[in-house]
């Protein structure tokens, strides 16, 4: 959850995408090149299995049933797979050593994990012997920590394929063409909070719909056992009881609950990104003064440049801070053969010969 | 809890208040400047209030029993009192239409608010009527809100103190003094996991002995019931049902809950530091070739200076984006008055005159 720090979409973004490397600009009243955009780390193999790092390059397209997807989204519903996989065939085997309604033996062990592993716990089913207790202590353990890795690495990028889907439809409705990148781009956060909106109320629809046909609960009951059971509560007095409602609830406990919790990430993010904007704003239209050309005079010239005053500016942005500027500055050093305060072609000359 | 991107600390970094303007440094080898740090913004008040932004100076000490606590966290401390203290008073209220196991009143209404708020959902009093099912659901969603908030706001500031504390101990211990801010800085990550953990094995071993000294558990009962609340499971066939045991609750349940989940956090926020090191380190270990040199010269004057390697770096790392760059250029002719392509104390005093 916390991971969000450096997270970035797994999609490419239009300043990789869109900006292109345009090397002769015209001189004119706009003297700096701003179009010009650094290729995004073409991180080594060992980073991006990592995730969490910009991808760069078409994503390669192997299996079948994962085809077209993201590896780390892939990699994240190999581990949910794994897990649900363990996780019935343990309580499965354990399933005598468990109390409360039962109704299909493998369907009732998949709906314990599931429950258990999203924490909504609901008691309907609870472990009865000492060992099953503590390997339901396991599993909760271990199942808060996917559900983490499931929020910080595919959900997002699933929303964020969602969000594209449906921006192009409407657009396309709206008016047949979709030049919707810099659309969703502007809008980023906010159009990540309307999406998963949409899809909370969906999901709160189906499952109180389910619970009052299939369930046969009332309204009240059925939208209380909904609530109940998104925000993981899950006091356990409403719950799925029957086959048909568990097989149900097993694809949906997993999805809705994480869809809220998503929910709720995304409107810190949208906090996060107000705040920012604000903070971006009031740095920028603050007055600079002598002693802030000072500071940011980098390479101790007596002017500032325009590359010195972005980084004293996103300094006190709190965008970048110094533990972020000393190891380039090192490495500038070391670059900088010829002792010259600039880095030319000369340099990485002198670099190769030596 | 996805405000994680621009957290900062409540507490002033070593980069803000060890490192001082040192202006006048003889020029040797090292000729760039990098003890001066940008002064962190002193941000408006308005966006100050907002919390999540570096804050400056010392904190006003107002009130008593909140003085010497950061502001953000006083705000937080108040939202929850005024959650706890309308929760309280709404299920007090109804409390007959609340069935199950019963101590006392307001202990029990209480005790319903935070079971509730956490997502615990015990079970072992549940909502009996259609109105205060839906006053449940109310009360489930904002106080998942609310710790969405304790999360991203006063859980890292408090950990903060406690590691300040530990390690200033530690430390005394060890050497009789402590230069501690430091170490503190360098493994900022690691040490917070450390600090929670710790928290966390004590308030998994005080709830355990609570539960078999007072709630007469057996110990692999106390436990699962332990680990079945701090997850945030609860299945609801072990729980606190005395008045004492209850009143324990209140408080052990909300602390560690939130201490669990700050855990998982501050893991993610360790992997993502990880990565981003590993990722830093390569994109430093590159080849520095004239294609690099041509996209990074942001003036276009052939060379590239000390600052525009900076920014061409950063931005392979993903630490700035164009987007955050293009504003402060834009800024930066404007402020540009004489046109040199530089700032100097002519253009500030040419703009004063205009």
């Amino acid at each position: 959850m916390g991971s969000k720090d450096a997270r970035q979409p797994l999609l490419p973004t239009s300043s990789n995408t869109l900006e292109t490397r345009v090397i002769d600009i015209p001189r004119s009243k706009r003297r700096l090149r701003r179009t010009k955009s650094a290729p995004h780390a073409n991180s080594p193999t060992e980073i991006t299995r990592t995730s969490n790092v910009p991808a760069t390059g078409p994503v390669p397209r192997s299996g079948l049933i994962f085809g077209n997807l993201h590896p780390s989204f892939r990699r994240v519903a190999l581990v949910l797979i794994i897990y649900l996989g363990i996780g019935t065939l343990c309580f499965y085997l354990v399933r005598y050593q468990i109390k409360g309604e039962k109704s299909n033996g493998i369907v009732d062990a998949i709906y314990f994990t599931i429950v258990t592993m999203t924490t909504v716990g609901y008691g309907d089913l609870v472990p009865n012997s000492p060992s099953t207790k503590l390997l339901a202590c396991a599993f909760v353990f271990s199942g808060m920590a996917l559900v983490g890795l499931i929020l910080s690495n595919a959900a997002d990028y699933l929303v964020e394929k969602q969000e594209i889907l449906l921006f192009k439809a409407f657009h396309i409705h709206q008016n047949g063409h979709c030049d919707i990148s810099k659309e969703i781009d502007t809008n980023k956060a906010r159009n990540k909070c309307v999406v998963v909106f949409l899809l909370l109320l969906l999901f709160i629809i189906s499952g109180t719909a389910f619970l009052v046909i299939i369930e046969k609960l009332d309204f009240i009951d059925a939208f209380y056992c909904v609530c109940s059971t998104i925000t993981t509560l899950g006091y356990g007095d409403q719950s799925f009881s029957t086959k048909w409602g568990r097989i149900f609830a097993i694809f949906w406990i997993l999805i809705s609950t994480i869809t809220l919790a998503q929910f709720f990430l995304y409107i810190a993010e949208l906090n996060t990104e107000r705040r920012q904007k604000s903070l971006v704003k009031w740095v920028l239209s603050e007055k600079v003064t002598d002693i802030d050309l000072e500071v940011a005079d980098i390479d101790d010239d007596g002017v500032v440049g325009a590359a010195e005053f972005v980084i004293y500016k996103l300094k006190e942005m709190g965008k970048i801070t110094e533990d972020d500027i000393s190891p380039v500055l090192d490495e500038f050093e070391n670059l900088d053969v010829d002792q010259s305060g600039t880095l030319s072609i000369s340099d990485i000359t002198l670099a190769q010969l030596s």
